[in-house]
């Protein structure tokens, strides 16, 4: 089956930061998305912060099973229309990665109900990702271990409730630890956060970070399980039969 | 250690609906703040909607260990400057303890993320509730099950995140099943959401419906941890030393 | 992809107890993979505890993706030398869905580290399961809740580890609760355990319960995850390079 | 109230391997007890695996509110009684506290139903002990992070059931992380695995680690919940009225 990916970015920096620039040329977008196309089964497909509605209209949330999320410095630039539009659709059943810092983004704080804060630095060392759960589909053919050789340190405490599953915790060279991939459910979507991915370091070019997120666009939009109802209901059972 | 409740109640239907003031005369704040005083190490005071600021000023919530909070008819009431300042206590450690009908109360709704939807019917029935986690503080002094003669039903699927702790499950004579105990982390707070009270039922006259509540006050007030920073940080580890 | 499925069965009452015979006259096995056979998409063979080694030789287990398991009155007939290999195989990445009386087999308990008893009565009355997380993949196709209008009761408190989810939990006639689907991980291995199923009832021909076990064998059959090492390793990180 | 601490210790290298001899010439135990007797709350007592019955008898087991495990090398020199004796009495609801290497006895392993395997390196240098969760009691007066200048690294996958509470992660210099605080519920029982001490460093001197195993004792001897029952069990609801 083919999943349809929208792939969201804030593509800001990219338009007016040369370190940024020089990275990422075309926006991070495009970077993410190539890399879900190179694994063949995504139709994919790119939104942005500035495009009208954030290119997150009615119409292009009701074809989107998984949508990705990279924002940094407008998060407060999603309007509350929007919010609510994507909040609904997740509540709904759609997928939802959210990458790096995409924490402190509106419809993750929503989702999350906490702080989302953290510790960081932009010191560019190593981070090394450990699988803790190597059964799990996030983790899907890697090894036990992978390095990103320059990246943003993001610390513990992070302020997120506790995750349904823990699949990646965090080394970093200057003495942190971070829970790096996180899943959570919430109404009938599944959510995943994925820490990678400063904008100054090539990480979205990375092959491992790459399969993670194709692994994360597969899962959140995996089987979607029962029907239900809500509201006011008239009884399950009939009054009981009169005891013999 | 005296745990200091405040006791929030929307106190609307018990001044306006006969049926809920013959219960009811003094507020359902006044029935579970009795409850809790029975108990003795509590100094407990009571706060409404219609009261300056809902009764929920900054210094009250300073000097609070532990908010309950019962709303119905009134949830959309409640101003976004105080829904921001309870719920910016919550994650500093405050406790909460959500009733009943609560479920759809804006505090709750911004600690979950979810639509915090369920069935319901008011058919008056009886409700049993099954201690499913008898290790748990919340069912501390309980029996295996206790009854409430006639309740609301509230039926699943309920639309939370999956609890941190699920410790009771009630079983209605209509068919249905719900969980009923719930306990959530959220920042340095824990949350607890207890299913009964409907407006027209003396169940907060209920002697294991007082103990539950009692039980979730002392709980949610518990031991607060270790300090923790956020933000912009030095290396926690210096540069490592050459190798010999 | 194909999944194979080994239904292993007790198979004593079956023979013995002719009440039983009459609804499950070539045992319960048959009709469990009868069942999953409808599916199409399963490999289903069938193993019985008089047979050698009861059926689970070491090449049965390594051609076996999921295995399935009921057993009642001869828990301690399977042999020591074939839990070790089952419980090995388990956490080395096999599915195993086990099934109503099977909460007491050796295995179970093995991986549970609890006594996993609860309460029972054999009354026949109507029991009915509810969906309390309708996103995932064990509850497929189904509508929020189903009946099985005979079955032995099974109550609460049952004593297994808090399950990693929670899925289904049964509504009895008689005013009990039971948490009737749930999930464990343990090592590689995904394991489910779904309450239904007294010898003396039909329930294996059940369309909801036969598609409830498809769903456990195709979800504990899941993806497989990343590769891992342990014992005594070197260092990941090299020692640091002095500071500049 | 006073919480009753049985510390248990293999203690036998202490007596044989003059390295370990130089740190711990009483016994590991005995430094353990030494750091409970400093807060003062606590009623210690120690038994060992050379002492008859391991020092553990039915008698001193009912006297015992938590115990805390410390072995290495002669896990499988525990008796079949006294694993048995200890699994019920766990389940039955006293503590237990699992220290370091203690990851490898019989009763963890029972407990978790998994192989509890790891990586390992006695390689002496950096460890760092980050609080994930700052609102747990078992982190209660710690600082963020806390290191332990010398110590046996343990690297993940951590072959265990995903905890119920997961507490510490550990950094080591060496590039690895380590989930090192959890715990988990077992029948009526109270869990913490809490990882440093080898015993060729002086840990269990350590004022924070000393902290961290006290906090650990007076939260697995917490509140006891509810009673209940199990086996064949009578209707709990009457059968009902005939409908008006």
């Amino acid at each position: 089956m083919t999943v349809r990916v929208t792939v969201w970015n804030e593509y800001r920096q990219e338009r007016t930061d040369p370190p940024v620039t020089a990275i990422y040329p075309d926006g991070i977008h495009a970077a993410i998305a190539d890399g879900l196309r190179e694994s063949g089964d995504f139709a994919v497909r790119t939104a942005t912060l500035d495009e009208p509605e954030h290119g997150l209209t009615e119409a292009v949330l009701a074809d989107t099973d998984v949508l990705t999320w990279w924002g940094h410095v407008a998060h407060d630039d999603v309007t509350d229309e929007v919010l609510a539009r994507v909040h609904a659709r997740v509540l709904d059943g759609m997928g939802l990665v959210v990458l790096h810092s995409g924490h402190f983004s509106r419809i993750f704080k929503a989702l999350m109900g906490t702080s989302c804060d953290l510790k960081w630095r932009e010191d560019g060392r190593r981070e090394r990702l450990w699988v803790v759960d190597p059964s799990h589909p996030l983790a899907e053919g890697l090894g036990e271990s992978f390095v990103l050789p320059e990246e943003e340190m993001y610390g513990e405490h992070f302020d997120i409730p506790a995750p349904d599953e823990l699949v990646f915790v965090s080394w970093f060279e200057g003495g942190e630890v971070f829970r790096s991939g996180c899943t959570f459910r919430r109404g009938r979507g599944r959510i995943v956060y994925f820490r990678p991915g400063h904008e100054t370091h090539p990480t979205y070019f990375d092959a491992n970070v790459r399969r993670v997120i194709a692994n994360a666009a597969r899962w959140t939009a995996g089987a979607r399980g029962s029907s239900h109802t809500y509201g006011n209901r008239p009884p399950s059972e009939p009054p009981g039969a009169p005891p013999a």
